[in-house]
């Protein structure tokens, strides 16, 4: 008897994962990571009234989360000015990915991002049969006008942008933002993951304008609102694209604890500002880390910090693997020129001095503490 | 300026969402229904250690939940004595039939479910371009001969059969299950969806066997083990089949809190066992009252019992409407002949003598209590 019949397209994917998480790693190493830097959470964690609404509607599991998740976007739409339609709420910012590349994305058709950028984005465009062209990195930079260029060549139908940019961690200004919005070729789709927003610098976002259609905004709650454990993410942009997702989406796929915990994290801004302030210190911090031990740390508006080892992949290769095995959760770039760094994300005081400590015993048994 | 470019098939996709939920319903009547029995939710709750775990689990919501969900994995492979590999966990049964029918179905590729089977089912197999092909339920039972019958007119890649069912509670011994699984034509899969497992009889439920590539078995921790709002389901299965799921999955997509929430209800099988008891009892009370009323219900091996109100779609839908609109939430079957009846979750004492009330009144106000 013969097997499944997979489709062409799904018979020809990889097995591979975009990321492998840290407790994958702990487990392999048979004990748990002393500092998890690896994957830009918040270790400063969701408002405690966050955690609070959490540990109060987990009685409530029973029930199914409301599948409009109408309380969420109802004090999203008046935090951000536009009208609730305009908001869709999803399994993080990984599954309103998947959705959006699904509605545009066909067998062969072309999308643009940058080479190195978000492995997940490639993950769904290869799922769903897309062609991916990526342009390099300017500088340690995502490029606009090379993004508007090759979408121009390619005809793409969906450029992948992040605004500020993982794994970099540097970022544009609005003005900037703005001319790639305005420079989109005809029928071309903008996904902007702004999941680091709320740590970027005064004017580094554009004005939100859900009235242009070929703009989505993705924003999450696994930054710094510190829940990436909860999966709710949200995308935002003109009504007729954001009601498509309801095409396709697990229209229950938001879990009910999950919903209310982000809401009581949105209603605290104090404790959101808070943390805005702690991780720009922490990120100063690693900065400093960096530079006293000869290395140089790339200007970030992130939760993270991305150093430059100074002398290509094998160094900074081996610099990640000392700090991993030392307890250090931490990764690194997946292409080059960026994989001549490892990624730190921001962490507490404990955390910092860890790093720093075993940061500097890898660079002093690699023989060297300058580059 | 030309907007989005959607794919061909996404433009054809309607804008209907497979169920519209309790809390729309609510924001529509301006209030709060009195009784949730309408979503086959458990009104018995998840275990305290469940809640407990999840109360704990809040403060870590900062982090990503690990995305092999091994500790879940593993219990369920102790529990259900399958290997780990043959396990997958995803975003509640919905999420995993969403990826399986993803993997199997393309543009006009055939699909076979029962006419008025869950619509989820439908509205994915929509969804990714599937030939929906429906046979009719035999008496108020799912026909495995019928099933068979159309997956061999028109060369099927895919079955979808629910035991126990699903809208209609009723339910097929192991024997018969086997006999449609031993008669799948060459290259078929069937999904066997045992949402409602754990409240079947003893010998309801066929042997799981893992070596058979083409049956796909789906389970949930959404009904017996209370949490719906959780998102948690999982598929068991052959491991190559299972594995595929990691190539199109939402990897980081369950909930961290939802994964120790689930993991704890696992563990204390003795709640499990009392909730099925208790709805047993409930479903008993709930068919003594359909009686006492003049009222059929239908035998049913789930969480939930369907009563035939015995003159039609018109007699249903207005019963249905006076619940609702009297506070009772309650559905009925989509579709003739089933959609004679109206579906009533298994509730607790208070909810049941609501439902006992309203529902006489219903029937009186219809002008008459018997059929």
């Amino acid at each position: 008897m013969s097997g499944p019949r997979y489709t062409p397209l799904a018979a020809s994917l990889p097995s591979t994962v975009p990321f492998v998480g840290p407790e994958t790693q702990e487990r392999a190493r048979g004990s748990a990571f002393a500092a998890r830097l690896g994957a830009n959470e918040s270790a400063f964690g969701p408002s405690p009234k966050a955690i609070a609404a959490m540990a109060d509607a987990a009685a409530e599991s029973w029930k199914y989360g409301d599948p409009e998740n109408y309380d969420l976007r109802s004090a999203l739409s008046t935090h951000l000015d536009v009208p609730m339609d305009a908001i869709v709420v999803g399994e993080g910012i990984d599954g309103l990915l998947g959705y959006l590349v699904r509605l545009l994305i066909g067998v062969g058709d072309a999308v643009v991002t940058s080479m190195g950028a978000y492995p997940t984005f490639n993950y769904h465009v290869a799922g769903f049969g897309g062609e991916l062209h990526a342009v390099p990195y300017k500088g340690d930079y995502e490029d606009p006008d090379a993004l508007l260029e090759m979408a121009r060549q390619v005809d793409a139908k969906l450029i992948y942008f992040a605004n500020p940019d993982n794994p970099m961690g540097t970022w544009h200004d609005a003005a900037t933002v703005q001319r790639l919005i305005d420079g989109l070729p005809d029928g071309c789709v903008l996904c902007l993951d702004e999941a680091y927003g709320e740590f970027a610098p005064e004017g580094a976002l554009p004005v939100i304008d859900v009235a242009n259609p070929n703009v989505i905004r993705m924003r999450t709650f696994s930054k710094a609102y510190g829940l990436a454990g909860a999966r709710v993410g949200y995308a935002i942009g003109h009504p007729e694209l954001v009601s498509a997702f309801g095409k396709v989406r697990n229209h229950f796929g938001v879990n009910r604890v999950a919903q209310a915990g982000a809401l009581a994290a949105l209603q605290d801004q104090a404790w959101l500002a808070d943390v805005v302030a702690q991780t720009a210190a922490a990120r100063d911090a690693l900065a400093a880390i960096a530079t006293g031990l000869g290395l140089q740390p790339i200007p970030s508006a992130t939760n993270f910090v991305t150093i430059d080892c100074g002398k290509g992949v094998e160094r900074a290769k081996a610099i990640l693997d000392s700090l991993v095995q030392a307890g250090c959760f931490v990764r690194m770039p997946f292409v080059s020129p960026q994989n001549r760094c490892v990624r730190v994300s921001a962490g507490k005081e404990r955390e910092l001095n860890l790093l720093k400590a075993e940061l500097t015993a890898a660079l002093s048994s690699l023989g060297s503490k300058a580059r």
